[in-house]
C-alpha cells in the first residue's frame, strides 16, 4: 500500500504561538500537496536547551496537543507532533504526540534514550538534568501498516530499531535535531543503516537551521528507502521534504535479500 | 596502543598453488612496509562457488593452513587468513584461520551466517547446499588488545557485530566478497555503520576484481574509523590497503560519545 510522507522542516521561535503557527502553515501546505502523513521536528515547540524544556513544558491536556488533534481532524491526516516538552506530575519528558484523521491520539513517544554527554575538560549536556527517559517503544496502527516513532539520539541504538522493525513496522519516523558537529559526520550515515539493515523507510525531520537560534541544528531531513538510498533529502532550509511510501517495496527486498529471516537470535 | 593494518586485496586463481604464491608476494609486501596485523580476503584459494567448495576444502592440518602458518612465524606477524574452505570429518566450512607471529592458531572463525537466497522466479545462491554454519563468535587476544573477526555475509547483522564489541573488541576485521549489485549498493554504508555504531575500526579485506573470474568482486577494501569515517579505502584493483589503528582513539571516542554506556539492554 501507498502513500505520500512530509517532513516539515521548521525553524521554531522562543514564542510558542508563533511556532504553533509556523506549524500549522506547514501542516496545511503538505496536506494540499497530497501528504497523508505528516511529521514535525524535535522540540518544534520550545528551544532545545535545558533552561527551557520545564518552562515550555505542556501536560498531556495542554493546548499545543489540542492544536495538533484540531488540525489532524481537519485535514484528515496521520500527523507526527514531532516532539513538544511534556509534563506529566512533577517530570518532563521529550514526547511525540501521534494523531489519526480523526484527531485522536493513537501514540505517545518519549524518547527513551536521553542526550547525556560529559567529556573531561570538554562539552557537558545533560538531558537528564531536567528530563526524564521514556521507556516504551512506539508503533503507530494505520491504514497503510505499522509506522515505528523514535526521537533523535534513539536513532543511535540499533537494538532499538532492529525491535521496531521486527514487531512490524515498516516505516520509522525520527523526529530529530543532530547538531552541527555530529550532523555532517554521522547524519545520514545512521539514517540510511537503520533503514538498510532493518528494510524498512527511515524518515529523520529535523528542525531547519537557524544560526541565531539557542540550538543550531543540522537541517538534512531525509526519508531513507529500505535499499538504503534516498527518496528524498533537505538542505538545511525550511522546507517540506515529501516521498511517497511503498509498503509493497519493504516485502519484496525482504524477499529478495532475507535479512530478517536469516538472524540467529539464539547466538546473539 | 597504535599498530599498522593491512589487507591484501588480491585476486585469486583456480590454481590453489598460484593462489598461494600470489598470497605470499602480498603478505611478504605488506609486512616490508610495517604491518604488524595481516589479513587476506574471503576464500582467497578458492574461486566463490558452491561447485568448488568441497573440491578446494582442507583440514586444518592441510597445506594451506601450514602455508599461514609458517608465513606468519616468519615474518612475526599476526596474521588473518582471510577465509579457506576447510573441511571437518564430511563438513565444509568458510574459515578464517588466524595466527600469532609463532604461526600457532588463535583463531578459527566459521562463516556464522550463510549467504541464501533464492527469489521467485530470480537468483538462487544458497551457500547451505554445500556449506554448514559456525555458531561461535571469534575474538583474538593480540599484544594490541581484542580483534574481532567475521566474514562477509555476518556483515548484515547488527547484532553479532555489538556482541563483539561488548566482549571487547575494538577492531573487527571481515574478509569479505560482495559483488557488483550489493557493493555499489551497501559495502561503504555498511562498513561505516558498523564502525561507527559500535565505535570500533572497522575492516573489510575483498579480493581484486577479476572480470573473468567465476564471481566479480566488489573489491572496495577499506579501513573505517571509530568516528564513522575511512582511515583508507581501495578500488577494485589489485593492492594493499594499510591504516594505522589506534586503540586510544577508541577509547577517546567512546568517552565522547559514550554509545555503550547508554544502551538499555532491559529495554531490547
Amino acid at each position: 500500500m501507498s502513500f505520500r510522507l512530509a517532513l516539515c522542516q521548521m525553524a521554531g521561535s522562543m514564542d510558542k504561538d508563533e511556532s504553533r503557527k509556523t506549524a500549522e502553515q506547514f501542516i496545511r501546505q503538505a496536506a494540499e500537496e497530497g501528504a497523508q502523513v505528516i511529521s514535525l521536528p524535535e522540540m518544534w515547540d520550545c528551544p532545545y536547551s535545558n533552561d527551557c524544556f520545564r518552562e515550555y513544558a505542556e501536560p498531556a491536556d495542554g493546548p499545543t496537543v489540542e492544536f495538533m488533534s484540531r488540525l489532524a481532524e481537519e485535514l484528515g491526516i496521520w500527523l507526527i507532533g514531532g516532539s513538544i516538552s511534556e509534563l506529566d506530575g512533577d517530570r518532563v519528558y521529550n514526547t511525540a504526540f501521534c494523531f489519526d484523521p480523526k484527531g485522536k491520539v493513537i501514540g505517545r513517544h518519549r524518547k527513551v534514550h536521553l542526550f547525556d554527554i560529559d567529556v573531561k575538560d570538554g562539552i557537558r549536556f545533560m538531558e537528564s538534568d531536567t528530563l526524564t527517559a521514556g521507556k516504551d517503544m512506539t508503533l503507530l496502527e494505520t491504514e497503510f501498516g505499522e509506522i515505528g516513532v523514535a526521537i533523535c539520539y534513539d536513532v543511535r541504538f540499533p537494538e532499538w530499531h532492529r525491535k521496531m522493525a521486527l514487531a512490524g513496522a515498516k516505516l520509522i519516523v525520527l523526529p530529530a535535531a543532530f547538531n552541527m558537529t555530529t550532523g555532517p559526520a554521522h547524519w545520514d550515515l545512521t539514517m540510511r543503516a537503520r533503514a538498510l539493515d532493518n528494510q524498512v523507510y527511515f524518515a529523520a525531520c529535523a528542525p531547519a537551521r537557524d544560526e541565531q537560534g539557542v540550538y543550531v541544528a543540522w537541517g538534512n531531513s531525509c526519508i531513507a528507502t529500505p535499499w538504503g538510498d534516498f527518496a528524498a533529502h533537505a538542505d538545511e532550509k525550511a522546507r517540506i521534504v515529501a516521498a511517497d511510501i511503498d509498503f509493497g517495496r519493504v516485502d519484496e527486498i525482504r524477499e529478495q535479500l532475507p535479512l530478517l529471516r536469516h538472524r540467529k537470535p539464539e547466538l546473539y
